[in-house]
């Protein structure tokens, strides 16, 4: 007769559904499920605080379509973790926190962190739940799995009981549940495939834009044949970069506002039309834009403005219906049309003025030089974690704060990134590139770097962005608002 | 004709209510809310995390009685403050959160950092709104104020959407608000007091315990009146230490678990029957106890355990109210009881003990040895904030993880007691000792005291304890768990 | 070896807290709960929906002091009563919900009627939980019921799980939980006592106002000497009808705008500044009035208006701390000043005029008229429920919609009256008076009452007050404004 | 200059998404939104209470796929209509609920049933929201129309404080939001097509189910061809009745725990593996069985049982495809199957047992027997409201309480479904078959029915299902344990 902990089943568990990455900080109780975990295989980091691991996290599961875990202790740390699962799911991106919470039998009598957990995810998350019993464990922890990644990807949070924990069943009492296999893959009707193809047609200035939602459906190639088969000039989202080279010489992101305010259609890959592109409406793009929206999740649809074709399903599988067509009928977007001019016109004088303003050589450096600088030392397939609204020209993988603007992100992404690069043994270089306040929030992670000897290039672009208010010794004197206002 | 912007009316409401410091972190949409604090005489620090500036503001709030405010941005500035708001809640610290959010005109767009906060903090405040209008802020800050210290104290939040910060509104139309004064003060029922003597007068072993309440209530004169009149033995609640001084010679806090077991009248004044008294239960206290509580929350009467008597209100008035019968009648327990004999005894051999272990010079050098060498280099009207379950054996305030048990308050706790000491010029040093895990929550905070040159000692006792798993570099090698087990 | 079910468990529970009336509609998993009730000898009232059965239970809270008990089912069962948690909640009223749930072992696999019941009556109740496992029982139905009675009465909610119901423990492995007896009683600060005392002797124009507080906390012995013994006019507030007779000498209530508009001092007994008393300000209150208020619950005082003084506690214990000032100094305000005169005037003129309405005998009837002959027939000391603004001259124990101004309640309330008259033998008669929309709500509960014999008179006030529209079978015809406008 | 009402703007938009219906109860503040709505031509119905007004609402969500409206009153009003949002959010059936709220000025003073009304709804809701002006109503109102009816549908909830509802903005400018076409349709990837489709062809004793899901998404015409071209026996779940008739030859309900438990291969359609099918597990299900699982929502993808095919999109498209490859390679499931035998064998044996409980003329009467004599007297094309787990052997639309077993949605149903024929002229009957406890529920809509002439016809069948407890009378005796426990 075997038995086994509920440790071990929620070590069992992660294995089975291909979580290979844990971060966390552990203690009472969870302690257990650390050390269980590890014994499966697990890939565990220790970190400083749980607002950072759960960042960690959460950037497991962007940049390999599984989630990584979060393993919190109880009340605060699940609370301190809060963040990263609000950016998470707010990101789509999939994550998984266990959080450990107190023994089931000193419930409402002032447990130690005592708190309802299960409710206090329930804003941050697309499943909360407490497996029942320690043999529901597998299942709840497949559906949390599951969850986080079929339909639009998000947080999931499984809370774990002390008393669980250690609590053993015999295995055979236990359900066996199987891996869960990667999301079913759904296409656009052939009736919306080619209305928006009749829509492009007419276009006299078009534009691709590719979105995080591009970069985590993998479409690339299918992006890449797209484009250069249809001629189309495309324009990424900050995490869209990368998708395709931003030296593609399809990519117009030098003149991103000439392009978004002049298109008359626009191909949206898997891109919100949120604060990010300016909510899709004039001032910021024509008002009689038609889009063509392309998408997994069909409440995005038409949100502030309503597409011409509507395209729901996997960006890929979608891109690759279009291509399909387009093979077919040989259709193309010239390369010498007036927008064209237009938009390499801009590109060259946006260059130009960059150019100088890179190569000025007075203190403090403007943004411009740094990242002149920084880009020309940068190799050539190193994955780029940033945080604040940076410029870089040359294509890689990117990873930063993305559509819910955290601040703070930036060292957990990086440590993931390492992790997962040391895991996958590819090799990239991980290039961290903070502003000094950015960097503030999760400083102490730089110890977690090296704890595990994680290779991690950090740039402090140190803009002053502390706000400190007035001279703190000068507290008692009046505030000096010349001085605060210029800050 | 005066106009007045939202950020200015913030400010203004919050200098009416006496609200003296500020801890943040800001950025669009909240930067000149803190230049206007300034402008009004606030003391602001800027922090390097919000989750770290919740904890330094809810600090003040406990020394103060009159809540800090916490000023954080939109979404994820807001989410790294909850667990400030939760610790402070379930401490029963008043604090005031405010918090920028989205332009309302972008609501349901897709605004930048969109959330609903105010719905967020619902379960880590007693109140949680956004103010109408720019007019009405003076009375939601002022409802925030008086709610955080009305009754139980606690957290509020008061969210403030980015277009109301610098909306401006005539002057005239603003309803003026008053300052709030501090809360009323009621006292228990006779009857009440005269049976909690009675059950007193019985007792054969009887022990006063001083929780936090009595603490946060300043009722130090009467409690020592109390003590010294009645010659009861006392012992302090973790965080009521430092109301009477450790070293009086009533102090039975070296024989805690002897005289909570053994202690057949206890009289509790502002303590909660919860996980840090072992639930006033068995196998910790005598199944037949009989609890005298005080207390300042109807709701925390029978909590656990029925009381004997039930004393609702303010702690002060209510050990007044017992002083005053005790000086008519005279009663005083005698001082060569068995109990007391007892008590001595294990006071004594445990004093033995500890000297013991604190004089070995083994390394890595135990608890006791560190604590004693501490202990005795430490001014004795020192603020000491302490994370973990260290003992000190010298009277002076203490603040340290209280009820919730949060890990990472420290360094934000001693940050604003640094700041009140030089905000009040009262001159006490801050010790802050920390384990150092508990230091790396918020170990960047070492820079925000650097930045303002505040005074504070940290000393951290490094007992190794972050877990950290297996050795990282040999992650894909079988966990170690003989290793594993002894972290 | 004596065993027992969680059914039963609950049942002796609520039996050792003096809950002896329980409402609700049974199904799976629940039925076995009710049964083992009223084994126990609890009062049970099967109705026709949830709705109306916890209005009823909350009732019997208010009548008594001690909660009654509503018992639903899973999912919709449940919901349906949140309109009954609200009503109580923000009433101040303590009842206990007893909520069935799905089997644990189907939590997240879609069990019958599955749903967060917990967390869904968070904002609905004070205290909210579900025991651990069958044992804890007796300790949680203790907290809810005394959570619900202790500090601001409110409502409580206790979910069972299916598999809970008829699960069995060994009763010797039960701790027993006892009664819990009434709330503690608190007082007033002496000074604050003596503050109030010295502005109320200021006081030109001062008034009495007698809250729904005052009638819940039985101070009507104590509030009819104060009133007469100081010789000041009282104004109840609706709820607040009843505690003094309507037709005492000193009520004013037949010139309430006059009153409250000229008052320059108001002592106000258990009455929010809420809508009911249009906020305590301008224009319905004098800009320069001094409140007085008397409240258990901290966070009520300054709400709207800062109090002149703030007498915090038990209300009827303030009114003899006020009488024994009183009559100790023998202040008297006096029966023939220019404010008594100008109220007498003011009342003796609004006779007039509503009996000069109430004598009309045009139909349809004028509302002045339905109440002026409903008030001759009705016995003196009946219980009356009443949805709507009507006025009553004659005194009673009142039940109405009250500050959440719920309608619905109205049959509900009287099954729950005339339960409770028949079972403590009292024989006052229940009326009931409703509008013929209020009477709709709950319309079927005339079967309950005719199913159980509960001797209810209901008076339906017919002012077509059921908006149904432009005539239904026009509707595709244009809506005809002048008709609708109307209603 | 055009200046138009809060109130009109919620009337015209509602009536640009062709939203055509609306059910309510109105009063302050929002009895102008239900004159704006007619005098736009929407269809009123003024209910008795805003429960049965939220249920008949969803009921035409289902029946049209286009939401219907539910006006309610603030409070109370909304919180009655939560169990129609809960029910009509889980069934996955569209509603949009417009809720009056407080005026914003005296928000946080304690104002006329003032209640966190957005949040209140989170939990019952894909959306909830206020308009942060008047002029954002018409994209708030879109935004919840579309999100009821996109992606998985839903409830939605608008929130409209009273202030907004008689505010005036001036028509330019209000931006236009247009009407927003029915859900994008997406379809299954190709492989995925194939790999069911050989699961299928590998059958022994395949089995068809079409669930509320098929209906919903109309697949009526797809399915039959599938059906009958595959020659697969099929069973409906509950609300799956009606897609195909009851009596079409494949059908093979009258078998149907012998169908489930020895199908080795089943054909989902739309309908999830919850308590309504035992979860897809034994001891209900084989052990074995392939489910190829067709649902439009990825999430519901492997719930309790992973798939051997998932099929993601719509449930009509997804048939088209299944049906285009069965047309191609002419596959069909013989009829001369052991499975067909063995299902024929037991449809006949139960239509036996069943004929012969049918004609029993014993009182009471039993299930059989009724619904043997009302089936036969129905007309063929009607619509049946149905509450409990009748059977019926005649195809036609069915409404019952569905996924979350509501009781009293069968009056409210059944008013929505006559004005749903009223309005669109088709002129079917409306079946409303009750039991006796369901009935009383919402017993006073038969009032509404009556006010608005709506030809409903109900039947109640009286199995003494209201559990009174003991004699009512007798109260104060001894429950008697033998009566109690045969209800």
């Amino acid at each position: 007769m075997e038995e086994v902990t509920g440790a071990q089943l929620i070590a069992e568990a992660l294995k089975t559904q291909n979580v290979e990455y844990m971060f966390g900080i552990v203690g009472v109780p969870v302690i257990e499920v650390a050390v269980a975990a590890q014994a499966q295989g697990i890939k565990y980091v220790g970190m400083r605080n749980e607002q950072a691991a759960c960042y960690a996290a959460s950037a497991i599961g962007y940049l390999t379509a599984r989630p990584g875990a979060c393993l919190v202790v109880s009340g605060p740390g699940l609370i301190h973790a809060l963040g990263g699962m609000a950016n998470a799911n707010i990101n789509c991106w999939p994550v998984v926190v266990i959080g450990g919470s107190s023994d089931q039998n000193q419930e409402t009598a002032g447990a130690f962190q005592e708190f309802p957990q299960v409710e206090a995810c329930r804003l941050y998350s697309k499943f909360s739940a407490r497996p029942s019993s320690v043999d529901a464990i597998p299942k709840v922890i497949e559906k949390a799995v599951r969850t986080s990644i079929y339909g639009r990807p998000g947080a999931c949070y499984v809370d774990i009981s002390g008393d669980m924990v250690n609590a053993k069943v015999e295995r055979k009492n236990v359900r066996v549940v199987s891996y869960c296999p990667p999301p079913p893959v759904s296409m656009a009707d052939h009736t919306a495939v080619m209305e928006a193809l009749s829509v492009l047609k007419t276009a006299k200035s078009p534009l691709v834009v590719i979105g995080k939602g591009a970069a985590y459906g993998r479409a690339e190639d299918s992006l890449r044949d797209l484009v250069e088969r249809s001629g189309l000039p495309f324009l990424p989202t900050p995490m869209g970069k990368g998708v395709l080279p931003d030296d593609h010489p399809n990519c117009v992101a030098a003149a991103r506002s000439r392009a978004l305010l002049h298109a008359d259609v626009i191909l949206l890959f898997g891109a919100r039309l949120n604060w990010i592109l300016h909510f899709g409406l004039p001032p910021r793009f024509n008002p009689h834009v038609k889009i063509i929206q392309v998408d997994l999740c069909a409440e995005e649809m038409g949100n502030n403005v309503r597409p011409a074709a509507a395209l729901l399903g996997d960006v890929n599988a979608i891109v690759t219906q279009l291509l399909e067509q387009i093979r077919k009928d040989g259709w193309k977007y010239p390369s010498n049309t007036e927008w064209w001019s237009t938009l390499k016109e801009k590109i060259a004088a946006n260059a130009k003025t960059s150019m100088t303003l890179a190569l000025q050589s007075a203190e403090p450096m403007n943004y411009y030089t740094v990242f002149h600088h920084v880009s020309q030392l940068l190799p050539r397939d190193c994955i780029i974690v940033s945080e604040g609204a940076n410029t870089m020209d040359i294509g890689r993988t990117m990873l930063d704060a993305g559509t819910f603007g955290t601040m703070g992100v930036g060292l957990g992404f990086a440590i993931a990134a390492a992790a997962l690069e040391r895991g996958q043994g590819t090799g990239h270089r991980v290039v961290c590139v903070e502003g000094d306040s950015a960097f503030g929030f999760s400083g102490m992670e730089v110890e977690t770097m090296c704890r595990y000897k994680l290779p991690v290039v950090i740039i402090v672009v140190n803009n002053n962005g502390i706000y400190s208010g007035v001279d703190p010794e000068t507290w008692n004197e009046m505030a000096k608002m010349g001085d605060l206002t210029t800050m």
